[in-house]
């Protein structure tokens, strides 16, 4: 039986196995080149502007304990792949480079690195796989989040998508990923115990089905919750339910406790809510909330919003959770100069529709007032206008300071979401933020493609 | 610093809060109560005419190894919402229940159980959020892999997504999903470690760039691995790379090895492959092969297939490890049975457009020849024709035997694919399979629809 655990033991080995040829051939030819890789999106998913950075904190947890356990090199020795020489490195090899990031929460946008990474030639390829797999999937749905939060307007956004995340990390990063971004918090338990994040639960159908009428279901749950509870109100129908649930807050009302609120997940969402919302008030509830949840996304969110259904919070599931509408970002780590025998060497790609720009690269951002105006990319030191976005993380392996804790995160996004040219924030069509190639960059890229085609070896361009 | 590790210590607290505040009060209410949970897809998701059941071995191990840990038990408490007697016996579950299942690799249908939970209502609610994560993922990996293996045609497919995979488990669990529906095996070297599963890589073009030359990378690392090694050869140009590439391959020749082959990833494949393969064959190459990869999906190896381009394999990274046009299934876990006091009674919810049916079923499948014809969804003992796809795995929390080997659930897949009816196979357009309800589930449904609608303290139908 293989359970398949991802440990910070075998985590070293959540790689492609091509980073480890690479890795073994860098350390026969030019063990002690160093080179600096781009962490960067090539471009925007469908319908949005802009994207949020997240998962730093896990990248730098990996980096810093990057080791390959003896199982690990028994099981690459068995494949008769690697020289000896290359395994016995592995053994003790420790990531001892550089990083510059943007803070998390930070919005980005195509071609601006993210994350960049300086070191041993060798150590700096290796982490590319989960690197990038740790980046894309917070991210991502830290993206998708924002979107969600920014469409309820002030109304609150909770987590529910545990059960249809694409895994037990998807399901435990996703749920930070959506509380830095603005949700007030998630279903998921383990979110709650690790992150800190708030959690959130009420009942369900099942719940409902397993007593013999749903009002002895209501009066079980609020027995042994009796302060603030909420009752799923739609598991035969919904009306029927408010009225349900309008009987078990008064009743819980004669002992001294408050209904929280009910739980429509099914349904006309607009229209049953106001219904419900009638029944409640008719009832002297207006403090009774109503939570809506059932296949929501930005777009419905929006749609209830601007219809004013009387929904004061949102349970968002499956579709933020896998960011169903784009489940991936065009993210890639790519190598833009390698040093060697002291001397730097910018190098970019051709491949068609795949070019990328050389050397180290500062990301500066320009600002009107509050607003945030446009990027420049620009080389790491090139004297131009904006303040620099990627801020040193780690030296030497090690980290330069204690990272921002989540809820310091969560309030730089909201204050980035709030600086986003406002075009960029609505949700049905893309608008481009411009980000600007500076001279220098422009001018090291000419360069380097004239090395390349003219280059000892290579062909001239045809 | 929270890495956020998911383990066999802290699984059980991945889970929704609600699942703990119903145990609490199934707990308070009715604590020797018995239930039946169907864990089942609602409806296919866009373009699939049938799915590929995965998942089975790591939910057999999570509910063999489910337990509150005292760290675990502290948060819970601290938030003062639990009664402290469901606390303590928090401390001490394990899911002592029965599990019937289809075994891993059987195709399977909208409404039919693929997993049924029978137990101590407790146990058996609050492993649900789990149960449909694992279940989840890994069903819809396979079903996109059987998609991608089946439009390659013989030709091999190999996972190379875990970059661009939600999260560190679903790079792991995708790989091990994709090999079991078809592919030839994965690039991640943990899945390769753990699984069994045969790993494949190259080289990236970061490789080639950090040369001063293609042609002086390309021997670097044929001298690394000299024997059936594979080459990148778009990073500059694809005519060029492929020229340099049989350069290296009758260097090799001279000394008694050989060049695997040569990967493309850019570009019109089709194409290029017929032009690399004509470069390669005028260098009497022909056993070098051609793989392809970079934005692969079903529709485009069909496609390279249909048009025989000379492309001997695949690699499919994001859009098979996200599934990419269906990052989820419509998944549910729904209580279909109460035992209470001896008494059994059927349930089912009338939610709009969410019923479902009550009962402990079982799935028969009708074959003619060696082709599955239609399913019966039934009454767990109703006599009706067919063979029972739901077989004993766990009785009272213990495997019944131990569970079928990776190769041999890859070799059930492989045959369960063989005897769909054709046109289920088609990529583009979805075909209904039969599934029909049997007379004893439609009975219990009219009655309990019944029971429910003119039941004490329940309004009756309008």
């Amino acid at each position: 039986m293989q359970p398949g655990f991802v440990t910070p033991d075998n985590i070293a080995m959540l790689t492609d196995l091509y980073e480890l040829t690479m890795a073994a051939s860098y350390h026969e030819h030019r063990p002690d080149d160093r080179a600096t890789f781009d962490l960067f999106v090539r471009k925007l998913p469908p319908h949005r502007s802009y994207l949020v950075f997240a998962g730093l904190e896990q990248a730098m947890f990996y980096l810093m304990h990057l080791s390959f356990s003896p199982d690990a090199i028994r099981y690459l020795r068995a494949m008769r792949l690697f020289p000896s020489s290359f395994l016995s490195y592995l053994k003790t090899v420790r990531f001892r480079g550089d990083i510059d990031a943007m803070p998390e929460g930070t919005v980005f946008f195509p071609h601006e690195p993210v994350l960049r990474v300086t070191g041993n030639i060798i150590e700096a390829q290796i982490v590319e796989t989960l690197l990038l797999n740790t980046i894309n999937l917070q991210s991502l749905i830290a993206t998708k989040a924002s979107r969600v939060v920014d469409a309820a307007a002030g109304r609150s956004v909770v987590e529910f998508g545990l059960r249809r995340a694409q895994g037990t990390d998807a399901g435990l990063k996703g749920a930070r990923a959506a509380y830095l971004a603005g949700c007030a918090g998630t279903s998921n338990v383990l979110a709650g115990q690790l992150f800190g994040i708030p959690i959130f639960g009420t009942m369900a159908h099942s719940f409902v089905q397993s007593f013999p009428s749903e009002l002895e279901a209501f009066r079980a749950f609020a027995k042994t919750f009796p302060s603030g509870t909420t009752l799923l109100i739609d598991t035969y129908d919904d009306v029927d339910g408010a009225q349900h649930a309008a009987i078990v807050a008064r009743e819980l009302a004669r002992h001294g406790h408050r209904l929280g609120g009910v739980r429509l997940d099914s349904g006309d969402l607009i229209a049953v809510s106001r219904l419900v919302r009638r029944i409640l008030d008719a009832q002297k509830l207006r403090d009774v909330t109503i939570l809506a949840s059932g296949n929501l996304t930005e777009y419905r969110i929006q749609e209830i919003v601007r219809r004013r259904a009387p929904i004061d919070a949102f349970g968002v599931g499956t579709e933020l959770s896998v960011s169903a509408d784009a489940p991936s970002l065009d993210i890639v780590y790519k190598l833009s100069e390698v040093v060697c025998g002291g001397t730097s060497m910018p190098t970019l790609k051709l491949s068609a529709g795949k070019q990328t720009y050389p050397g180290r690269k500062q990301v500066y951002r320009l600002e009107r007032g509050q607003q945030f105006v446009g990027d420049i990319l620009a080389l790491n030191h090139e004297p131009v206008a904006g303040h620099p976005l990627l801020k040193p993380v780690m030296r030497k392996g090690r980290l330069v300071g204690p990272l921002p804790s989540l809820s310091s995160i969560r309030r730089h996004a909201a204050a980035e979401r709030m600086r986003l040219p406002f075009k960029l924030r609505r949700l049905d069509e893309a608008s481009l933020y411009p980000v600007l190639i500076s001279p220098g960059l422009r001018r090291t890229a000419r360069e380097c493609r004239r090395r390349l085609l003219t280059g000892v070896g290579e062909p001239v361009e045809p």
